[in-house]
């Protein structure tokens, strides 16, 4: 079975920095290099009275983060295609940043497909990111 | 057990539209009505050769499209705190102006808290709209 793009679930408690939009926006652009994605788009909405929001839209589809700090919780979700880096060196620049007490984490495949019926998409385990024009990872439409 | 959000996880597949900026746009703003949601920002990402990003950034979480037309195939989340409406009205825009020939859907609940930690929390299956000030649905700090 292969799958398009890979959805990583955090489930962050006990965290630190929640309320800061600096900390957020720091996030997203730091997982954004760890994960080695092309960023296009980020930003971040403040709450009131508390929490943030960001997101990062990428080419291989969005990282996104929202903070409760009345609770300590933080839920972040990485949906990725096509990169290649490991997702964990995502989920540890969230341990510096927010300093969770304890993260779940579970992954879901998205676009899981069945081979007999579709055959030209790379697995998303181990995606050739020197092909520029992947179909998974996909080029922009303009420059942002 | 009792949650902070609830994400509904949809894969669509035989869909039709899935190259059209305004579609996804339609989609995302139909689904805020259908949910209920207030909505801080829509913006929609096309690709090149073929496929469209669109979120929606609202109070209570996001929304989220991704399109790969070249597989027929959508993923969509659906991330909401405090929302009153059955997700299923969100799903019904989908069919409408996507008309997959399938859908796969699963729901995680997002910040399960144990009762005996935290009782401050509502459930997520009937929360109050009621309150303006919910600490679950926020107030953006700023007018979009």
């Amino acid at each position: 079975m292969q799958a398009i793009g890979r959805h990583v679930i955090l489930e962050m408690w006990g965290c630190q920095n929640l309320e800061s939009v600096e900390t957020a926006e720091r996030a997203l652009r730091e997982m954004v290099v760890a994960l080695d994605v092309n960023l296009l788009d980020l930003r971040v909405y403040p709450f009131s009275p508390v929490g943030v929001t960001g997101i990062a839209i990428v080419s291989e589809s969005h990282l996104v983060i929202h903070t409760w700090p009345e609770y300590g919780y933080a839920a972040v979700d990485l949906f990725t295609c096509g990169a290649v880096r490991d997702p964990q060196d995502a989920v540890n620049v969230l341990r510096r940043l927010f300093k969770p007490d304890r993260i779940g984490v579970m992954e879901i495949n998205r676009g899981q497909m069945d081979l007999g019926e579709h055959t030209e998409v790379s697995t998303n385990t181990a995606p050739e990111r020197a092909r520029p024009r992947s179909r998974l990872a996909r080029t922009p439409a303009y420059s942002a």
